[in-house]
């Protein structure tokens, strides 16, 4: 039970810090953080309850990555539809905190016409940038593909696991710098309902994407690091 | 007393830094550091100092963590008075030097009637961006019980403890990342006292809410981690 | 095997990420990531993987490192043509991926009259800020040099190795920071001959450079730290 | 004597990419790196050399560092003026390049009329901001000494001194943060003094000052953390 307490809070954390430092501080005339800022946000939540968590959980909080850990050999299936709910549920109620502090200023109004309303991701015209449904969709597969890879090589019996941690949220980080103007960065299906709920309209209507896209980048990169890539005898 | 001085120092840091890289380096025309340089400079504060008088103290810098470590049953509470006051008054003494490296500018004056004077924290019309006072208080309080949930399990002797001062520091940049434009982020009372001490008027009516909202999430923190995700036994 | 699957992976991703963050993001209007963002991009390639697979190939991702470890004495001669071809093949792989996601989005061309075209490296009219040809050199000579004393120190057998991987690509992070005005920043002779192949024109007839220059620095790094830093005896 | 190479090449890095990412990309327009990615570049230096030749030297890279830990009891007195003379060699060197470099850009001239020509540091007119000469003094002097407690503190034998090169170089990035407008950040004497002989003018008539408060603030460093800080006893 401590563990699906533990990738709630978590994912709950990854949500109201990245979603939020987007909503709350990227766009602030002048002084904002931007797209660079708003990535080192995502990153630092894994980094932070990576090392916090992640004794308890094994620090997933993503649906994706507790599917390619299990598609890698490293997570029993019996346990990933009870972290896979645990997780949706950090999500939302995060997002429902973001909603009640955004609503405390003066104007608030999601307007979900638009790409990135209430941070939510999407493609085609719902692309912060304008990039198609295969573009987002190969972007989406690689960038959790490789994510996987690094989480699966980072946590190697082989590796210098003490630094997964971090190396793990600063992946995350670099993901981001990479694919905000793509997609808005999902690589994480928990992340992408939670902000499509309350988003509503085509937002909510593009939401499979990413779900299909991570989940399947996901599961590639924990079969292509067990089949080609792990070390098979100590 | 070597605590008390280490406590003294780390907090003189924290304030002399963090708040002197808003007011010197925040708004510079054209090349300035902006939010994510300001949150940098935060986190940075406690990086450097825990590991450099952390095993001299345990290095918290701030009221809202000692109290929320005695709340989470790691900090006896006859400590808890000298560190609050070695803390608050690093805070003054780091205040007092801004004030006068600030006075050597020409032109220089402190307008309490506007958001942010002299680095101070508020809410309504003394938010940076206009928030209420209640989207204040939920994000003070959720964002110091984060913190002391990541202090408390980066610090857990099951965890990975070399890491703990990268992943507190970072979840101190990452807390002012996403929450600058609400409150100019506090998360800690000795941080709000002293800039509101300089900054005078409605900025010091308002730094009861950032005693109140930091230490009630901190002690929620403390007694969540202790109840719900601390392991028992060894 | 193993070892060339990662270093093709790992190629990879250093152009996926790297190049990438610098056509995707780095020019966004109001919130792009900047030359910075794309400078911790690029870096955070070589920390991940670093730590993800550097226990399976050592993690060079760049022809400069493999040769300028093998004048270091830390390289069998045997591997550096396997290497070098996995690394360019991660890296035209990559630029093809990218070719692909840009071509979904409306617009898209790349213009090879112009410096920097599809994140590609160059001098003289060619430099994003008009260095010429001796400045380029001098400096993609200077900071592949001193790339290599840091991978050569950092992982000398008397170092703290475990932060190898951190230091080693926050120093591609520091070396972007310098040099993206003079030449995009190359370092890296797979990176720029992805890059250049298909920007085509131009950048393609300047791309000799990016191997000379880089290559020359990485062995005379290799040399220096072998002659007159490694410690001889234990 | 492989301690002076150390010294000279680690100097030499700080300085060409410190002041180089200032010369080159701070100011470009639109994408530059800003104060944040100068701060940044400036504490890289010093966290890839750290774990690059730290095990050789020390990692000094700056004479106020080699006095204050002479203060603080951890240098021998002998070594005081051969690293210093190494640490001055290698900055001018490096300045030397960085001027070369500029030199094949088109229209390159240093205007020594002006705060920050060449990257050299100033008060007064010659500070960004415009900070008097008593507000300069202060904040090197301030800076200088805590960065020494943060040397002595990280690398003290009851702390967890593998940290201590990242910790110590995020130091220099958090100094730079906060001081750049001031005095375009000094706490190193060599760094100061290599960049004023190439500037001239003023600025060499200024560079006193940045001998005298970074050397003052890290001899104060070092003598508190001997006297109240340091543990006597294992």
């Amino acid at each position: 039970m401590k563990n699906l307490i533990a990738e709630f809070f978590g994912t709950f954390w990854l949500v109201f810090c990245g979603c939020g430092s987007a909503l709350f501080a990227a766009g602030y005339p002048e002084l904002g953080i931007g797209f660079a800022g708003v990535s080192l946000a995502f990153g630092l939540t894994v980094v932070t309850m990576a090392y916090a968590v992640g004794h308890i959980s094994g620090g997933h909080f993503n649906p994706a990555v507790s599917l390619g850990l299990w598609a890698g050999g490293r997570f029993d299936s019996k346990d990933l539809v009870p972290y896979i709910i645990a997780q949706c549920a950090g999500a939302i109620v995060a997002a429902g905190f973001l909603y009640l502090i955004l609503s405390g200023k003066a104007g608030f109004a999601i307007d979900n016409t638009k790409a990135g309303a209430f941070a939510s991701n999407g493609y085609g015209a719902f692309s912060p940038d304008g990039y198609s449904i295969v573009s987002a969709f190969v972007t989406e597969f690689i960038l959790t593909m490789f994510f996987l890879l690094i989480i699966l090589g980072t946590t190697d019996k082989f590796a210098n696991t003490k630094f997964a941690g971090l190396a793990i949220g600063l992946a995350l980080v670099l993901i981001h710098l990479v694919s905000i103007p793509v997609t808005n960065t999902s690589v994480n299906p928990a992340r992408s309902l939670s902000q499509a709920i309350f988003a509503g309209g085509e937002p909510l209507m593009q939401v499979w994407m990413f779900w299909v896209a991570p989940i399947a980048g996901a599961i590639a990169g924990g079969f292509i690091y067990k089949s080609f890539l792990e070390t098979k005898a100590a």
